[in-house]
Formats: C-alpha cells, structure tokens, sequence
C-alpha cells in the first residue's frame, strides 16, 4: 500500500522535479526534454508532477528564478557590506560568480539560448534580478573611484566588461580540464582588479611610498 | 518581356539573397522567417532563390562563414602585421572588432543562438575561423609580454578575458543611444590595456621618466 504523502513533502518533491529537469534541459536540451522524462528522473508520476506546475515552461522559470534569486541575495549581501572596502567587494564577487556559475551550471539558463523558451514576461523577471546585481557592481566600482581605489573614466562600461568577461567563462571553462577553479579565479581577479586600475594605483602607490621611504 | 539574366549575375543576386535574409532573421529570428518571405525581400522569385541555395539552412551557414570569413581576414591582416607593436595590433583589433559587429550587425549570427539552427559540422566550420582569430590575438599578447609592453600570468585566460569583453558588447550596446561608437572603442581600448598590464608599465614608465628627468 502506498504510503499517503505529507503536506510537507510539497517542497521536497518541487525541488526534486526542479534539479531533474535542470540537468536534463542542461543535458538533452529544453526542446528535446518532456514532462514524462523529467518525472521518471525525479522518480514521480506524471500526474504528480503537473500538480506542482502547469507545464515545462513553468519549471524552466523555475530554475530560472530559484538560480538568479539565490545568485543576487549571495552578491548582494557582499556588495552591501559596509565593513568592505570596494576592493574586498569585487574580490569576493568574482569569487562568487565563478563558485555559483560552476557548482549549479545545469541551473544557469538566464543566459542561455533556452531562455528564449520563456515568455517576454517572464524572461523580464529574469533580466530584473540580473539589473539588480549589475547595479550593485556598478555601485561599488563608484564607491571605488570615489575613495580612489579604482579608474574608470565611465563606470558603466566597466561594469558591464567585467560582468560579460564573467559570464563569457561558463561558456569555454572545462572544470575537468587542466586548469582549476582556484587558478580561473585569482586570475580573473588580477584581471578585473588590472581592468578597474586597482592595480595602477597600487603601483603608483607602492613607487611614492618607496620614494617615501628612499627620502627619510 | 522579362530580361534574361546573364550568368554574371550570380554573384550579384547570391549577395542580395545573403543580406535580405540576414536582415530577416536578425529582426524576426530565423525559424519565422520563410523562404519565400527571403525570396519577396530580395525582389526574385522563390525558384530563383532555389537556385542558388538549397535550403534555409544553407543560407544561414553562407551568412555565418561570409561573415566570419571577413572578420578573420580583416582582423589577421593587422595581427600578423610585423611593422605594428603589440599594442598597436591590439588597438587596431579592438576597433575593427567594435566596427565591424556594429556595421554589420545583422550578420553577426555566430555567437547568436540561430547559430543552433546550423549542423554540428557547418557549427564547426565557424567555430574553426573563431579560433584563428582567438589564435591570432593571443599570439599578439604571448609576444607583447615577451616585449615587455603587457603583464599577463596567462596569456590563455586574458585572450578570452579581452574577447568576452568584445563579443559581449553587441548584447548590450545601442547604437542610437547616447553612447557613441567613438566613446565606446575609446573606453574600451583604455579598459583592455589595464587589463593587459600596459597602462600599468607605462605609469611605471612615466613615473621612470619623470625620476629620470628631474635627476637630470
């Protein structure tokens, strides 16, 4: 006899029926994936399965809006702390970026072809939550050239260099391949620090407290 | 009476086919457009367009390689130029790489999802000419760094680095916008020299040739 479900099992099996399809769309690909294989991988019936959503358009926005949701809330509570300097900020940033891009890769549809599977609406939703996190980046790279860590003669398009040349690596980065996670991202970091001039200015700076030092 | 065609007017009615479709799938997306809507656009008949395409798809790949072909020829033109430095080749590259995605925007199908529309094997034809280009841009840095003009640690990572800078522009850029076309090769230009180190060694120059200057 089969054993009569919880209430409680709701989110359980919404999130069982979420990380399947996530990896088969990740795998298969949107089109070439049904409701009936993404509940045979989440071990479901069919009918259980259009009790959580309405259809495959549904869990794939889904995905979508779980991944970006998580995704601005970790960077945003990085790039709002006020005991960082802007520096320690986009440090950590990068850090996340690559470990969230890396560890849930099936989930990160956004700026994946299959968005387009979406309806203008919800790919909208979609574009938001990537607004609010290119707004916190922008935000900081500011604060920075206004404390004098960073140049950028226009903060906007440094932003948007340093978020493209960050998303541009989930489509080349083998993470079984020679070069590790550890290595990708202290890189980047030099990279982007070099990018916004933080590494100029800490040349600049380095050279006056030598001449500094040389003139005591 | 309608005027019989010569054979010279291949070429000439194979490139107007080319450019009406281009403009078509870049404004309606390639699997809306119809041959026959291609056809009414070029101003021929739907047998004449059978002619000299076989299918839709074929018109697709003749766009992405057209495009691409040109882009390699131009770009390696100047990187394989032994009378240019390091950075001159990379100033150069940045704005024809900023042109030509620009000016020829509705082409630019290679980095854009249609492009899964193509066979694995036409998808490889592109991704081939791709390589040649991130080849020869990376060879440029490996030689920059060799000259002294750029910092690099990886000279792998910082060609995808400056190349996703790039390529993602045309996702966001709006050229009737308030950001000119100048601006944005100028900033970037000024962006990628940071990252590659060259704006530092030449403030470590300057600052050099100040120190040399007032010991004088």
């Amino acid at each position: 006899m089969a054993r009569k479900r919880s209430l409680d099992e709701g989110p359980v099996i919404r999130g069982s029926i979420l990380t399947a399809a996530a990896e088969l769309f990740h795998q298969r690909g949107y089109g070439t994936t049904s409701i009936r294989d993404i509940a045979e991988a989440a071990g479901i019936a069919s009918s259980t399965l259009y009790h959580h959503f309405a259809n495959k358009q549904a869990i794939l926005y889904a995905i979508v809006i779980n991944f970006m949701t998580d995704f601005v809330a970790s960077t945003s509570a990085v790039l709002a702390d006020s005991t960082l300097s802007p520096e320690a900020k986009i440090a950590r940033t990068v850090r996340l970026h690559v470990e969230m891009s890396d560890e849930r890769r099936p989930e990160l549809l956004i700026g994946n072809p299959i968005r387009y599977a979406l309806s203008p609406d919800q790919q909208q939703d979609g574009v938001a939550l990537q607004t609010i996190y290119h707004d916190c980046v922008r935000d900081t790279i500011d604060a920075g050239v206004q404390a004098g860590d960073f140049v950028a003669p226009d903060t906007n398009l440094a932003t948007m260099a340093v978020l493209d040349m960050l998303n541009g690596i989930r489509e080349w980065y083998n993470p079984a391949g020679e070069l590790g996670r550890e290595a990708l991202i202290e890189t980047y970091t030099s990279m982007i620090f070099r990018l916004l001039g933080a590494e100029a200015v800490s040349v600049v700076r380095d050279k006056s407290d030598r001449d500094a030092a040389s003139a005591i």
